[in-house]
């Protein structure tokens, strides 16, 4: 795609309250644009990252066996009064229609998935069931902040799943582990499982999935052997011998929490009065799990990770392009043309293999050029100049390395390729 | 996909409130669900059409030169009190958050795009600009009716697009009747376009895009010659002779409503200050279109347009799945394992030809597969059993034709891939 067709442009200035790197930069590099707090609008490239991200969460969630629906955002007052949330869940954005209709926008779906599959699950031969949607959630954020980690509309991935039998459930909670791991794994995201608050849901743990980060609002105990706590329910402290393997050192970290999962018990059926017979005939109440993943928050979780002081670093996996090519203009139109040329075939070879190339073929100086490749951070950057065609070649330079090199115009579309399907090198810690 | 795995089974009966066809036969085949008048849940195959007809409808945004971004539903009071839409849109839901602040969930998003595209668009060299987003809408219906066809949340495709001068508005304007033209049609849809009021934009008409059916809502007045009003605005009626080509007699119909396409003049670049120094060094208002395609609505109108007594007839490219792949059941084990063996090697063959499989593999009477088959309504009905087999072959049959045949074995594979890529014969009128 042209720079120049692409609509949203970098911006030089940081906005005023820009409070973290992903809202400064994903704003300055024009990919998400503030419309009041904690309220964003995904601009082209913005929107492609999400896309990539969700559509990894998708995968993983397929492989897991869960089927995706998609779940209306407009919910019933009745349906919130049936398990006492309506008043307790303070985030809860409530709104009045035609005749008196109450109504909240969804923060959560327990209320409305367990209905729903109460419907369709009759017989213990359809069990177990899991049901995910990727949604926007709303929540009413006392104080909303952190750019795209906490906002007051937010894209989310929300799974839940429904047993007959506590082993059954069991088994698949820890598959929805690895499911996330590998998630977070191809976002470039390096998460830590930790142990935290079941809250009013079990006296169990839930588990999180953090990332660590200097910028990180939880702080997390861990030792290597992979135990880890969150500090909100920590039985222990810096510098304790771990408990898990008893002989490593415990140590914290700022971390970001990317996603949860929770197990529900009987909470919700309960309430909603989801009782199955059991091959047995015995009539049991369902047990549930949930497992959210927010994938915007994802996405500003990236930015959080993989940033220097000169702009974004993406991972191949999510970045909104690959290849960031920059024409640099010559003043010898003979020259110019050939420069022209060169790029036109660069970029239509590479889009043919399969390599999403951002064009960058603006009149402008190349420090302006360079200076935007660097914000926007596509993981590759390539360019044709006077120089580099004299050479016969292009120059390439990958994003986290410091130094250019040149490829020879023959070899080019080869080695993206292959540089494209080698493993990713950016991954945080 | 096995029939098994899904989550969303056909159910014998019709909701007592299901007040037209897409409604009812969407909720007897597991597409939807209803949660309350007028909102729904997508069903794993509700949502396979769906996305379909969302990426149609991208594809074709996306041909036009526009750029998909994707806007908060969560918009604030300020935005439209400068329009002073805030009291006179009767639709929109209001809400309160912390801090006793006003936000209205978007109905649609002129209030929202045109501070964006303020943003980026300086230069007259920037215009001129289209962007478009696909996004669950929300409206205060007060009466929500028809299953999809007028919800009180629904997918929408809202398309804005800016300009300088008039003449570049209008043939952008004519260029959306073509793509909007080409949506409808990869569909299965035969949409006319219809004159229709400008409402309080414009002292112009805009166009919509109506497809004759029995339980359209909107009743056109047409000729032959493409001369067609909406009946709110006509200047003809029945049997008049046409005032387009001086020719033809007027004729009626009953039209669901599926897209429509608005000239918006400077009616927000007004209120929103946009205003850009053109080449000639003056400051001229921005002129903007507005153009709307309901995905959701589209479905509800496939289903409309696209039903008989037994169920629905998808066209290839918004079935939820090609085939229904249906596997009799036999008592004899050795012809049981071998159309076992049969149709898994099918299943396999048409998916890796890329042709979608829903595979009946259910231990059930042939008489409700045939019955789910016809209500699902998938364009091709395969069937292997004792019969076929000992004919080494397969079972064809189309469901928009009355008549099976068979096709051997060894064909049948090519034979899938061909009538998938053959043109649709599934159109209306």
């Amino acid at each position: 795609m042209k720079y120049s067709k692409l609509f949203g442009k970098t911006v030089k200035d940081a906005p005023h309250d820009a409070d973290s790197p992903n809202a400064r930069l994903l704003t300055q590099a024009g990919f998400i644009n503030q419309l009041m707090a904690g309220v964003y609008t995904y601009m082209p490239m913005g929107l492609r990252v999400l896309n990539k991200v969700k559509d990894i969460v998708r995968d993983e969630m397929d492989a897991l066996g869960a089927s995706e629906v998609f779940m209306p955002a407009l919910t019933p007052k009745e349906a919130w009064e049936k398990t006492n949330r309506w008043d307790k869940i303070d985030v809860l954005f409530k709104l009045e229609g035609h005749g008196g209709k109450e109504y909240a926008l969804g923060s959560t779906h327990e209320e409305i998935v367990t209905p729903l599959v109460k419907q369709y699950a009759t017989s213990y031969k359809d069990f177990p069931v899991s049901v995910y949607q990727i949604q926007d959630k709303f929540r009413n954020e006392p104080r909303a902040k952190s750019g795209l980690l906490r906002g007051r509309e937010f894209s989310m991935k929300d799974l839940y799943s429904f047993h007959l039998d506590e082993q059954d459930f069991l088994d698949f909670y820890e598959k929805s582990k690895g499911a996330y791991l590998n998630v977070f794994k191809r976002c470039g995201l390096n998460a830590k499982i930790v142990e935290a608050s079941g809250g009013d849901f079990t006296e169990k743990n839930s588990h999180e999935f953090q990332v660590p980060t200097e910028n990180g609002e939880d702080m997390v105990f861990y030792c290597d052997c992979g135990f880890a706590q969150n500090k909100e329910i920590a039985s222990v402290k810096e510098g304790d011998t771990c408990p898990g393997c008893s002989k490593g050192i415990i140590k914290s970290e700022k971390a970001i929490e990317v996603g949860n999962i929770f197990p529900l018990e009987d909470r919700f059926s309960k309430d909603l009065n989801f009782k199955v017979q059991g091959a047995d005939g015995e009539m049991v109440n369902v047990i549930m799990g949930c497992y959210g993943i927010g994938p915007s928050r994802v996405m500003g979780s990236i930015v959080e990770v993989h940033h220097d002081d000169k702009g974004m670093l993406w991972p191949k996996s999510v970045a909104p392009f690959h290849v960031y090519l920059a024409s640099l203009s010559s003043k010898d139109e003979d020259l110019q043309s050939r420069i022209d040329e060169v790029a036109t075939s660069l970029h239509d070879d590479l889009e043919a293999a399969g390599v999403e190339v951002l064009w960058d073929e603006r009149d402008t100086r190349p420090g302006e050029k360079f200076a935007d490749a660097d914000l926007i951070g596509l993981p590759l950057r390539l360019v044709v100049s006077e120089k580099t065609l004299a050479e016969n070649s292009i120059e390439w330079k990958e994003r986290h390395e410091d130094d250019a090199r040149l490829v020879s115009l023959d070899d080019i579309v080869e080695q993206a390729e292959q540089w494209l399907e080698a493993p990713e090198r950016l991954t945080s810690h």
